[in-house]
């Protein structure tokens, strides 16, 4: 993992690492919004990208992804001269679909219903002879993910301060959870989930992977729509002793709005919901607690809905 | 200066350098924003604060401000157990006399037509034997901010880019571009100001300090109401070549929503006016620009009316 770091480091500047106070406990936030491309998604893709052989990258990569790690893969392959080709949901936020087209890549909608995007990609992927670039279920994505933390130590021990006891980070497929479990070992991992997508939550608390429940309710967190982990960020989670809770939609908009009159941050639903978590009460901040904020990609209409700005 | 850094760097992380495009051109942004109190002025005051004998700390210090100097001086005299009152016009927004308060600041409200700020601080520390810190006409302040340039040139650094041979910066009374000039050396300074407070840029262009017109226009640029700036940071952006340009409420908004909507942060006017410059395509970015966005403490009803969000 302190590969993947010093790989990023010479890239992208870390990013920042914000001291707040909650119901009068101070707390730190790695604000991962604040990435160029607007989420952690380019450390994992990085990662992996920079590890394929000369041949592989010729032959270019495919990833499925509602947004934030289409972009991240989209960044990073534009970044090395790979061909990019991405699946993603015809109901994507806008914003994300029209980054990711501007990053240069190729753009192929399904329709997140009645096809399976990872059919779409395991097609396009054979008839090209593409590297398929998974959003989480895979090591390089973990351990690129993971890197947040491992800046995050490394920003707090600048300022003198102890690496983090307590993270509090929002879960879609694990990936950026089971990094941050394997890269700052000592520390308790909080997972977030949106109401009714909680499926890691209730997988950890049941010691075996469940899928969400059939007809799961609406959610503006697109980026975690996940609807099965995969083993591997599931085995990390569980091995570390990882619990879940989950958020409403008020609580994250509630946070959302929190980010922006506090903090000067538009974040995106998913990327708010550890902190809402902290400030609806439901988990609380220990003397050291890390809280990421993953993302900012949110569409104006969305953000006001949920904002009520 | 280095000093300045040096202290500052043991409390607070450094601000985030961003880089993003505009106009095909990439560019480096320094988030101020992002600070503690939402705005560069605790780089000035801690300077300053810390440099107060131990008798001096005992008698409080009093500074008159619309809002970000109130802030950053109530941030580091907290830290620092020293007593702070702040002079503040009675139409300050509301977010900053309210933060002011929550700091643990004394507030007296004056009224910024009919009375003089520095009469009542001078009153003020007069009658308390208090250090009066002014918000930039004070070597420490000019040194203190200006340490945003030296942090951005080791951040630069980092990832081995050269330092910046131009900045652009929004402009006040001249204590953040005057230090940036003194950080930076072989940066060409760019200063921006509301138009119709464009003193600054007279002065710059007319070689003495002329101030702000009889009536100037209202302005949503609180932070950059400044009547006339000092002889001391004019003499520095003079003799370093600088020189100065105005933008509009029409710009400024734009430029609020174009950091709202790509680089997912909240601006404040004042503090999004170097970023509208390079966006109405009144100033051009070189290879290696940096642009300071200032400070993040604006109203939400200011918010929505600049950006029509």
């Amino acid at each position: 993992m302190a590969k993947a770091l010093e790989k990023l480091r010479k890239i992208v500047p870390p990013t920042p690492l914000l001291q707040t106070e909650i119901s009068g406990r101070s707390i730190c936030l790695k604000v991962e919004s604040l990435q160029p491309m607007g989420a952690f998604k380019l450390r994992g893709a990085w990662h992996r990208l920079t590890d394929l052989s000369a041949e592989e990258r010729q032959r270019g990569v495919v990833a499925f992804s509602s947004g934030n790690h289409a972009q991240g893969v989209a960044w990073a392959a534009r970044r090395l001269g790979i061909t990019a080709t991405i699946v993603m949901p015809a109901d994507s936020p806008a914003k994300k679909l029209d980054n990711t087209k501007a990053l240069g890549a190729e753009v192929i909608l399904y329709d997140r219903v009645s096809e399976s995007r990872e059919e779409i990609a395991a097609r396009i992927a054979e008839e090209r002879g593409s590297v398929v670039v998974p959003s989480f279920d895979d090591p390089w994505i973990v351990e690129g993910q993971g890197s947040a933390g491992l800046e995050a130590v490394g920003q707090l021990a600048e300022l003198g301060l102890a690496a983090p006891e307590r993270i509090v980070t929002p879960c879609g497929g694990g990936g950026l959870a089971a990094g941050l479990a394997l890269g700052v070992p000592a520390a308790e991992i909080m997972i977030v989930e949106p109401e009714g997508w909680d499926d890691m939550t209730r997988s950890l608390a049941s010691g075996e992977i469940v899928g969400v429940q059939p007809s799961p309710p609406p959610t503006s967190c697109d980026a975690l729509q996940t609807l099965q982990v995969a083993a591997l960020t599931f085995d990390i989670l569980r091995s570390r002793g990882a619990r879940g809770l989950a958020v409403s939609e008020v609580e994250t908009g509630a946070a959302m709005r929190w980010a922006f009159d506090n903090l000067r941050l538009v974040l995106e639903p998913g990327g708010a919901v550890a902190l809402a978590a902290l400030l609806a009460g439901k988990t609380e901040a220990t003397e050291r607690t890390l809280v990421i904020l993953s993302g900012g990609n949110v569409d104006t209409a969305t953000f006001k809905r949920m904002t009520g700005l």
